[in-house]
């Protein structure tokens, strides 16, 4: 029996207040409006992005909220004016659309979607202003238009991603968010030739994929810069760390706490002069300001990933730039979502590009809160989270 | 008869204090040593580059010192080891140079030799780490290796442009560097595609050569921006102001003291979301903040190219960044000076390149601190200095 066009109650995980657990509730589903679908979802991972607006200290708190962005499904049903999308088809509801109509979409260089770029601060549905998720008809805010942290979520069609039905859907759901957005970073805007050197700032799973990124373009050496000691093999108790660095690109490790001078130092010092290319996958300001000035002068590009606090100020002296480097920054890796990442999973699917291995934990929807303790404590990189568990 | 190996006695304006009128003094230059030639200056310009250091106020004081870097002269003789240029040759002198034997050298984006790249700290030869100019025995700092109000200076051979001679050094002179920074920060590094829109910061010459630049690229838009009404045509009492707006590209002017807004945020209700490009040419850096901010986001691309005080410290939110924003900076334009300059004199031989535009005052080297006070008033682009006058 279809469930087209009715209320659909089933289990999400509500964020009732910044910083404490997450509660499964039983809410209800609207049917999808205007240009929108009902998608069931099968599998959804964690991101540091849904920690920073859950526990809200950089950002401004929006309560209660269905948080999850990265995430792999089915659709369940289309809204009106839906065309390029029906129910069964396998998808990735993606945090930044693609309208395919605007000056963005319409050009070569940008993924920022006029209609539907990245908005944290939104918490209803474009169509009518209005929520689509309701306990006892008290409205329960969206995330990033995804809110994948539920077994049904309403998203708009211009961020919805239609991949291959053979495509395993607990793989290539880190290529909603993630995995595309590092490894895009590296491959689509820092662009490193083929012999030249990388730095990556964080090695979670965004930084991990920028340095996948670095890897497949020929990068001669790839220097991993990270606080957290679990990141690094040597020293290591933990598990999780030494499966990291046998199975990713980096070639040295950096952790700017064994050093007395600035990290940017240390690597031009290593580098005879700074990397060729970086990339900052942490979120931090002082690792901005460091992977910018530890690139080359005459050529060094750095390109930023991380999502800064909302007070946050860049700073550098201006002759850091006279002194011809690039500063650049990305949104999900310079892919446009409904258009590129298709093929990206193609990539996988052809065994171009590894995924499994950033999955390095699993939970049952039930033990959601497990995914954001391991984050916290920077076990690990991806805790896919099993929706029918 | 040959000066050769002698001793030169000949004029010099000297920079005795900071902010203190030049004097003309009868200066001694030595000969040239290890891969330095000496040359007989003919024409030289005021570049505002020259002013910061006179005036030393955002800078190191290096006093006394002989001032200048826009120029050109003819070779008067080589020093060991010059091969590729003798005594009789047309060059222009150019405050960064290229050995042609270094990684920036050798690299195609870069031309900040390691070992000649613009130092503004240093007032002596590399060779020896002596200064070529003294006063009765007593040594007067060098500036940008090339101080060029003299009648002869002493040049290291990589920071010697050997040019075309029939181009009248007269008007190649601002080859030399005011006129090849503004136009290759606009071709070689801002790169507007054709039909594009372009912010120039600061209509002095630097600015109007990148405005030039935007012209021949095929921009639709390009708009000056400039605190000083005698930039613009209405209102101005300045003839020299006429002069700039009927014959540069400037298709809009903005002055950031009519609004009360942010000039960034003028510009982008101006063109519906920011420039595609922009070029700051003002030393000042609310200037270089706003051509940052000024630019569209998904792909923009601003070009920072005036010289800042030591001391200032360039501050945006990162989310510019990652809104798909560029920030890049130049020296020189990204000319090669012994490589490219040639090509780029040819340029102005077969008039695909004005320069008689630029210059729109003329004194005899007596009068020099004329041109001082022109740049202090904003009045005009370019003095023309003439040694034999
Ligand atoms: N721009 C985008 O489109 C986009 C998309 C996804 C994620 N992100 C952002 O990318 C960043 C990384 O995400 P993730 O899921 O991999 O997070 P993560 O927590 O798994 O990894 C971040 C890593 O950075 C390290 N780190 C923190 N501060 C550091 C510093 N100062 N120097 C060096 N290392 C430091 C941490 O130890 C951690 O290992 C986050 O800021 C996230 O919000 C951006
Ligand atoms: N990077 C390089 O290789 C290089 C080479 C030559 C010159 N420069 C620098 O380029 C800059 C321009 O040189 P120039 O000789 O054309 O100088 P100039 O004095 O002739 O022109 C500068 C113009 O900028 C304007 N200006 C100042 N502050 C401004 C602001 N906040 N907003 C808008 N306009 C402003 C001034 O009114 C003036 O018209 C200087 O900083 C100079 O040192 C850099
Ligand atoms: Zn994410
Ligand atoms: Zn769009
Ligand atoms: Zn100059
Ligand atoms: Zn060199």
């Amino acid at each position: 029996m279809s469930t087209a066009g009715q209320v659909i109650r089933c289990k999400a995980a509500v964020a009732w207040e910044a910083g404490k657990p997450l509660k499964i509730e039983e809410v209800e589903v609207a049917p999808p409006q205007k240009d929108e679908v009902r998608i069931k979802i099968l599998f959804t991972s964690l991101c540091h992005t849904d920690v920073y607006f859950w526990d809200a200290k950089g950002q401004d708190p929006l309560f209660p909220r269905i948080l999850g962005h990265e995430a792999g499904g089915i659709v369940e049903s289309v809204g009106e004016g839906v065309t390029d999308l029906k129910p069964g088809d396998h998808v990735l509801p993606i945090f930044t659309g693609e309208c395919k109509d605007c000056r963005h979409c319409l050009s070569e260089e940008s993924n920022m979607c006029d209609l539907l770029r990245i908005n944290t601060a939104r918490g209803e549905m474009i169509h009518d202003g209005k929520s689509r998720f309701s306990i006892n008809g008290k409205p329960i805010y969206h995330f990033l238009g995804t809110s994948t942290f539920s077994e049904y979520t309403v998203v708009h069609v211009g961020q919805v991603a239609k991949i291959n039905p053979e495509a395993p859907l607990d793989k290539v759901c880190v290529l909603s968010c993630g995995i595309s957005t590092g490894f895009g970073a590296t491959v689509n805007v820092a662009k490193p030739k083929k012999g030249q050197s990388v730095a990556i700032f964080g090695l979670g799973a965004v930084g991990l994929a920028a340095a996948e990124g670095a890897r497949v373009s020929g990068a001669s050496r790839i220097i991993g810069v990270d606080l957290n000691p679990n990141r690094f093999e040597d020293g290591s108790t933990n598990l999780a760390a030494i499966y990291i660095t046998k199975k990713f690109g980096c070639t040295e490790f950096v952790n700017p706490k064994d050093h007395n001078k600035p990290v940017q130092e240390v690597i031009a010092e290593m580098t005879d002069g700074g990397v060729d290319r970086s990339v900052e996958c942490t979120g931090s300001l002082p690792a901005m300001i460091s992977a910018f000035e530890c690139v080359h002068d005459g050529w060094g590009v750095a390109v930023l990933v991380g999502v800064p606090n909302k007070d946050d100020a860049f700073k550098t002296h201006p002759v850091n730039f006279l002194n011809e480097r690039t500063l650049k920054g990305t949104f999900f890796g310079n892919y446009k979502p409904r258009s590129d990442i298709p093929a990206v999973v193609e990539k996988y699917m052809n065994k171009e590009l590894e995924l499994d291995k950033f999955i390095t934990h699993s939970v049952p929807f039930a033990e959601i809160n497990k995914a954001f303790e391991y984050m916290l404590r920077g076990e690990g990189l991806r805790c896919m989270i099993r929706m029918d568990a």
